[in-house]
């Protein structure tokens, strides 16, 4: 399943998607049509609460909607739609891990930067916005916005003290994060926060990718282009730490709940890597393509 | 007005303290008798989120309660009740100031580490706890817990790239919080998330005093005690960075909202700062007043 969160004529909507990301089916529309009290709730995060009744339900709203003789009612082509962040509005910061890719650190300083431990800080659900948002500018405080491609861990399960073993069973699925960060800031402020945290810096989706699609978080092709042109292009196999280690480290003595976002971290080529430093311009076109996600779009503001 | 949530048979409710804080006003449950239609929002956040007719609703409820015959029905003494946090579930991260009193800063380093800048770092909604609510001693994941005192700003407006002039209009309220920080995690991550943001470390309250009742955030006594034995004792007017200060900075390109919770950094005395160092024991007893705000209890588990 591939679940986005989308509007269409001002009515916000959960729905999936075919892997072409032509078609959307609104399972919020067929929810109410098929059930006299309607089972799927409202946002992302509640559905994904659910657990396995989400996907059970989702399974049986789609072949709903394939069955019925009105499908088309229920099923927009994706141009006719505007997607928003598969969970619009997260109801906590979103847990982000630095460092996690050592030519991404080699590139940023050195070895000496490599760490032993995770890294982690936060952006505020204020910063979130969804597939084509504009990513704005910020011009009368930063002279350094950057890109980071990321992919996003989105948690399905609450737990405390997760092993390592257990870690993906509390995974609800993956999207794609772009982790705009303001470097001047980030060097000015020490800790990372306020560098991260500018109002549109966390482009997310266009799609959360239910865990079942996805082999291994580990080992998956990531790429990152401006303006068409290749700046980043990994494999989420050089993780320093991967999925389960995360997981796993973050829980211990914090509790995680369904619908948390961990974005994993970034690797090598991002602007200021470069020398000289290629930071985004005003305009610029950013596509993060993740393998099996999909690709996030968004452009600077102008 | 001293606001307050608390859990009376197990039901919640928005109410009142006076100053001494023997009595509450149940002002959720006077609104039902009151009024047909309930006006008063269930959450405190929603509350705050109505502005000035919060305050306006808050005064003629407490009044009617006063006027009522049977006026016990609606006032408890404040034993009788559960305080939780004022706002017990934050709908975003808790923004947390660090090294904000220079003599703070010199005890956990040097002059070298005195900030030009506001460090900001965040600690998450599932930290928080109230009063008298137990902090979790997290033997499995921390040798070294730590206690902060800290003033807390409670937003009342939303709002970007506030001038500091205009700061406190963007203010409900002030609280405590007590910012729980494991200093060897704090280390070990570089970042500081992760080290202060273990469940239960984020104790705050017991009220939310409104700023109407208080001249200036930036001339309040501070004082934190372990078992009895003063460790913290300082003024606001220490701050490095002052409360408009910070609103003002924090707020460039990042919008605040309403319900929003800055923790403005703590002064000199807490447990590191000591040699050697009187970290937090099992069973230890911490209270945090500041000046017309109130005392802020917590245990550690024993």
């Amino acid at each position: 399943m591939r679940y986005i969160t989308a509007q269409k004529e001002n009515r916000t909507f959960i729905g999936i998607t075919d892997e072409q990301m032509n078609l959307a089916f609104d399972l919020s529309l067929a929810d109410k049509a098929k059930h006299q009290t309607p089972q799927l709730p409202e946002t992302m995060i509640e559905c994904i609460t659910l657990g396995e009744d989400f996907l059970d339900l989702s399974t049986s709203l789609q072949q709903w909607i394939k069955d019925e003789t009105d499908s088309d009612k229920y099923t927009y082509p994706l141009n006719q739609i505007k997607l928003l962040a598969p969970i619009p509005r997260p109801t906590k910061n979103i847990f982000c891990i630095g460092k996690n890719y050592k030519d991404h650190v080699l590139e940023m300083g050195s070895s000496a930067d490599l760490p032993t431990d995770p890294i982690v800080f936060t952006k505020p659900p204020t910063a979130v916005i969804g597939q084509k948002d504009i990513i704005l500018n910020h011009k009368q405080v930063t002279d350094e916005l950057d890109y980071e491609g990321e992919l996003a861990v989105v948690i399905g399960k609450k737990g405390t003290n997760i092993s390592p073993e257990q870690a993906l069973d509390y995974v609800f699925g993956y999207t794609i994060i772009n982790d705009i960060t303001a470097r001047d800031l980030q060097k000015k402020h020490k800790q990372f926060f306020i560098g991260k945290s500018l109002d549109s810096s966390c482009p997310m989706g266009p799609v959360i990718v239910h865990k079942k699609e996805i082999d291994s978080p580990n080992n998956l092709n990531i790429q990152t282009k401006v303006n068409g042109e290749v700046r980043q292009n990994a494999k989420t196999d050089l993780f320093i730490f991967d999925v389960e280690t995360i997981i796993s480290i973050l829980s211990k003595g914090l509790t995680l709940e369904p619908g948390d976002i961990i974005a994993t971290g970034t690797p090598a080529g991002v602007g200021k890597g470069f020398n000289p430093p290629r930071l985004l311009q005003p305009g610029d076109e950013i596509e993060i393509e993740v393998e099996k996600i999909g690709v996030l779009k968004n452009t600077v503001e102008g």
